[in-house]
């Protein structure tokens, strides 16, 4: 099986399952989480979950769960973002902004609705494993809470105002998009049964090197590219292209890259598949 | 022990637990999520959470984490309803509102970080029980969610733009202050190991009465007094006292009082509090 092949049977099975855990509630706040949750993606964050677990031979079902629950997560995250008092952005996945089609109370709402909905899935959807599920919900919450994710977006707002130091952006980036990165890998890992952190230098390196594509993206390509705006520039975003420059991001992000792929040697051909991914995630263009 | 010193003991235990669970990082996100959260308020679902358990002889560590849980849900809506782009007020628990203090993105920051909050605390805190512990982030998120609480407030915004019948009033208190107040007793009964539903009558007659209480405190008290802006009508919002009328309004307080002693009549001495419970909240003036 080939890289695509197994990135679209992940997928796949991501977008059915989250269609299906999304309903079909013609209710105004689940029509604007909808809107936003299916609107297609990567998927990376919950293709990781799987391709953790199936590194470690795990409860597939369980990651599927728990894949879902991440993916509202990141979308919630994304739409709260967008919203005009934190970055005003009105492109996002190719489309119009949620605020931008449903209001901007309704959106703050539908952001609502998507996190609690990742609670609500992994407590209420089959397969039940009570002790895996509260220790995936402790472990996802704590990674998207104020320590992490959140945390992470609230220092962004700060260097916006304030500029932003080298050390402040590798925090920012730790946290805004680390964070879910490697929750991604302990999700994997708590569905297979294993310890929690055995993927953590794997996502760590991983997860760095997927914000310094993203900040490189946005200076080289176009919104049309990237189905997003970009905006940093205009944002005064602290980023790794705006302290670093563009030639020592391009470096660092080689780096991080081989220095994920070696932290996940020890997987032998298990690991093939997290090895492509890396390497998709240095080259990727949107 | 009389009601009073009863109350008393149940809010002491969650205010401090509170404030353990919101611990002291100088981070801004933590900051502006204690502000609200520490902002004294009646402690209403949490001290019903603690009163349904102990009326069950239930575990009351357990109990309290969900109360601890059920508030900062509460406060996390609070911080959100108040934001310009929903209902723009200014005063809460006697204070400015969180954005006054914080500004919008910073706010619904902590109104973000308050809910994932919940979750890390169930899913991360002393005494563990894994099988009642995914129970209760199911029945919590579940009524939080979009089909409850958030279901609820996107119903008011609706209403408020196009006016409100009789029946999408009775709906909108049903989930906006309803679901969050059934889920206070079914995480009572959950400590408790008793069934979920075991409070269902009672708390749906509590939380409507409390619901028709506000409404009617709403035009009949002063902001000072509530301690909240009293801006209901400014907003043309949907009430009990602008469809019913007053005299009507009074009159389903009594009733919605009465049928929720009448539930709880099988518990016998061990029902005390919460009889007292329901008096306190038909005659409490903020």
């Amino acid at each position: 099986m080939t890289f695509n092949e197994k990135y679209t049977e992940y997928t796949d099975k991501i977008n059915n399952r989250l269609e299906k855990a999304i309903g079909e509630s013609d209710e105004i706040t689940y029509r604007a989480m909808a809107y936003s949750l299916l609107a297609g993606g990567k998927r990376i964050r919950p293709a990781l979950v799987l391709a953790c677990c199936e590194a470690l031979d795990g409860d597939m079902e369980l990651a599927l769960k728990y894949a879902c629950a991440i993916e509202m997560i990141h979308t919630y995250s994304l739409i709260h973002d967008d919203l005009p008092c934190m970055d005003n952005d009105s492109l996002r996945r190719g489309r119009p902004t949620n605020h931008m089609v449903y209001g901007e109370a309704q959106a703050l709402l539908a952001g609502d609705g998507l996190l609690n909905l990742a609670a609500e899935h992994i407590g209420g959807t089959e397969p039940h494993n009570a002790e895996k599920d509260i220790k995936a919900v402790f472990r996802l919450f704590s990674s998207s809470g104020a320590m992490g994710m959140i945390g992470g977006q609230a220092d962004d707002i700060f260097a916006e105002a304030h500029g932003a130091t080298k050390e402040l952006v590798e925090k920012i980036h730790n946290r805004k998009t680390g964070a879910l990165i490697r929750a991604a890998g302990e999700l994997g890992a708590i569905a297979a049964g294993a310890r929690e952190d055995i993927f953590h230098d794997y996502t760590a390196h991983l997860g760095l090197a997927f914000q310094i594509r993203d900040d490189i993206l946005d200076v080289e390509s176009s919104a049309e590219t990237l189905g997003k705006s970009n905006s940093d520039a205009d944002n005064n975003k602290a980023t790794f292209v705006s302290v670093y420059g563009l030639e020592e991001a391009k470096r660092r992000l080689g780096e991080e890259t081989a220095m994920a792929l070696e932290a996940i040697g020890a997987l032998g051909e298990k690991g093939w598949f997290l090895r492509e991914l890396a390497d998709y995630l240095l080259n990727r263009n949107s």
